[in-house]
């Protein structure tokens, strides 16, 4: 390596050094850190992040970066390299310092507006917060524009969690989505039928579902050794290296489910970061690619994974020996009670099917509102009308409608539709996986899952972001992103589970 | 204040944050950092200090510091402002960048000859990297004697630990110290006489050992909504502000003092810690004056208050709620087993009589390697010499005589004496608020700790970095540093403990 790359790599290293330090800040915060010390975290970690920023603009790492792209060969390593920082730089130069300032104080007033909405199901308590936001976000978007990073205002953004995406591509994906998805749920709706779920429910202690979920996840293959598990509000996967990375988790008390499921699901995430290369590690290909990527590593440990008959072959017998007051339902029993479809209004809650509806809902919504084609006091109807339309509710109060979510109040414009991009992977994957493996529900009844483990390492985790998302599907699974996957893989459970086909 | 004013609190706040940010990284590490997470963090870490290293070094904030001192009233809070400042800057300035990566480097290949060593129980094999160290650690003083910091060598390296501490005042103090207590101890061990100690030995369960703890803790002020208690292979004590501060613990299932005493030890730490002014986090006077201060604070509350029969009076009613297996002594079979005096060789295992004289032993040791009256080579018989002269016993083995401290592999000459400071000072302290509160020991046996605290938040913890610790010595006991007090406190607990005056 030349020594202006021995540069590059050096002061990459700094920055990823100080975003490590602040990962770890802000996982403390979440977990272990004492509630008074709450002002001086929010001032430590504002510091590192203006050091972060700070130098990547630093003009002298651009020259670098030029150099070095001057020296990379086409198609190499290097070259994926100069791409994620340049990708990096961009972001981080394109938006003007007093715009930034203007977003983060925003931010923290509009998070206060959106509580005190929320808590009174008042929106218009939150209204100009919000539109103050769209705005805002508008012109941070707008500033993407300029920089070159995409050509509409909405693409700028989605672009900001899922590098590449475009509504071009994503409007008639999630269309699709939706148009065979609402009539899959309102069918059953309509059914009358309904699943017993009593089997899940009853007395879990928390102390032997925590001892389940870690026998589960260091079957996965998650390494305690380089990871660990605590307790929080909200579940999180973090990491601070592929040597370091930490899940949490909560459980309810009288149903096993959130809890073990919510572990999987980060198990997953932390085993694509645990995966990445370690060699990589403080480059700028040396992280998780997109936040869809990533949903799709924990929604296929989580979902495919997790729900299956296969999986619960291999771990009812355990299930068994960790509840011993809850020995007396078979698989059969068990298998329907984790795949509900239920309409609902609160997409946390939401079951695999049709938390995607909440997810288009959202997207059509952020997409008009940065199209100027709704207007912030108009969006309590749209939702609920779109609602009606999709799931066939409405929410009775804008508590349990458009003020039920966190991420606009934080100015997180394009972030839904990873979600949704995750489920359509995850399926897309898995199926990739059935074919390249041999006998995969013979492994996973048997508590092999070392051979998946191995394969989406191979796919996904070691490529870390050496290509495009689009370019590492086509790699993984041999065609782009699509959503036939996922729609196959809900209606054969819903045909198993509620017995008829739609 | 003016623009500059301001911009020398934000400079300062944002070295400051840096900081504060490497000790949670810190904290962590000991604490809840899983294995395989070091080498990352090692990285992390030194490119911290690298940044906080850089800013301190930035020559604008020079610039900063001297339009500031011009403004700065003499005497003023302001003024100390200038002062600490400068103190720092001038250290982390005066050492050369080759120099200091020279000694990083070195530390780590020494730590781990000193290991080696150590465990082989074989002086040379870390003789020639503790004599490297000697070389480095010369010249770092070297360069802090030509930055004006001390004018001798061994003075510019107590500074360090102990701003003010210089050798013609810390010497006489020393043997004066070393004179008295070499006797009080020889005469001990020759009496013959011993202390029952079984009635602190048996099985104490570890969750019993921490909730007594916690209530000890809590009673003597420690604010558990700004702090936390973890477990740690070696106690530690760290803040990042005064609304977050924590505190580390180790037991012995067979003993009850070392769990307790190390918490009420980390506790006086901490509530040093709580107490510093809100309003100076994150400026140069914001934080403790100095270790031996520090350790004032931590042996105050283990020793004068947690072996007193006062407090014990408090105590003794609630251990035996903890602990119902051990309930057959009193009072006057407990207190002697607190204030045992027995020569030994490891200085961590020592009583709090015999401790001072090892560290007599190190600090003569120290200086004549710095002065060259001593060569690395014969530091093992010396070492014996001194045991022998001063505590009565020699060492059968390098592994508990010259290698038994980490301090000299990590180039830590100058720590050693502020253990004692902290002890002398911790006497003096007390019989101060003796004379100052009515009534004390009536106030502990009543478990009434907050007029101590009241006392040493007013003397000690609010003035933080404000006066030098010459001043804040004098202001809070109305005399300099003295050993008399600690003298009268040993002498009258052997009387008690023995049954004979020396």
């Amino acid at each position: 390596m030349t020594t202006t790359t021995d540069e590059f790599f050096r002061r990459w290293a700094d920055i990823s050094a100080i975003n490590a330090a602040a990962a770890v800040l802000a996982w403390d915060q979440e977990t272990h850190m004492p509630p008074k010390g709450q002002p001086a975290r929010g001032r430590h970690l504002a510091v590192l992040a203006g050091l972060a920023h700070e130098r990547l603009c630093d003009p002298a790492l651009a020259d670098v970066i030029d150099e070095v792209a001057r020296e990379a060969e086409p198609g190499s390593d290097l070259d994926a390299q100069v791409r994620e920082a340049r990708r990096a730089v961009t972001r981080a130069t394109a938006v003007p310092g007093e715009l930034a300032r203007a977003l983060a104080e925003h931010q923290s007033k509009a998070l206060t507006s959106w509580q005190q909405a929320r808590a009174a199901n008042e929106f218009p308590l939150f209204a100009a917060d919000l539109e103050r936001m769209v705005v805002l976000t508008s012109e941070r978007a707008d500033a993407y524009v300029d920089a070159g990073i995409a050509e509409q205002r909405y693409d700028a953004l989605l672009d900001d969690y899922e590098p590449g995406a475009r509504q071009a591509t994503l409007t008639p994906l999630l269309q699709a989505l939706a148009t065979e998805l609402s009539p899959l749920v309102l069918a059953v709706a309509d059914s009358g039928r309904t699943i017993d779920e009593s089997v899940c429910r009853g007395s879990f202690p928390p102390d032997a579902q925590r001892a389940f979920a870690v026998e589960v996840a260091t079957a996965m293959g998650y390494d305690f050794g380089a990871g660990r598990l605590d307790e929080s509000a909200h579940p999180f996967t973090t990491g601070f290296g592929p040597n370091d990375v930490r899940i949490t988790w909560r459980w309810h008390d009288d149903d096993f489910r959130p809890g073990l499921f919510g572990v999987m699901h980060e198990t997953g995430h932390a085993l694509y970061e645990q995966g990445l290369p370690v060699d990589w590690d403080g480059t700028p290909i040396g992280k998780a690619i997109s936040l869809g990527v990533h949903e799709s590593q924990s929604r296929l440990w989580e979902n495919q994974v997790g729900r299956s008959r296969a999986f619960w072959e291999w771990a009812l017998p355990r299930f068994r020996r960790y509840f011993p007051d809850h020995t007396s339902f078979g698989l059969d029993d068990l298998w329907p009670a984790l795949h509900t479809v239920t309409p609902s209004l609160i997409r946390v809650e939401a079951d695999e099917t049709t938390y995607n509806l909440h997810i288009v809902v959202r997207y059509e919504l952020e997409r008009q509102l940065f199209s100027g084609d709704l207007a912030v006091m108009d969006l309590p109807d749209a939702w609920a009308a779109s609602y009606e339309d999709l799931l066939g509710i409405r929410p009775s109060g804008v508590d349990e409608g458009v003020l039920q979510d966190i991420h606009w109040a934080m100015g997180a414009f394009g972030y839904f539709p990873t979600y949704t991009l995750g489920n359509l992977l995850a399926a897309q994957l898995f199926e990739a996986a059935e074919r390249e493996l041999t006998d995969l529900s013979g492994l996973l009844s048997a508590g092999e899952f070392d051979a998946l483990l191995a394969w989406l390492r191979h796919t996904i985790h070691t490529k870390a972001s050496r290509y495009s998302v689009e370019e590492l599907i086509l790699q993984a699974t041999g065609t782009r992103l699509t959503p036939d996957p996922f729609l196959r893989y809900l209606r054969a459970n819903v045909e198993a589970a509620y017995g008829f086909a739609v």
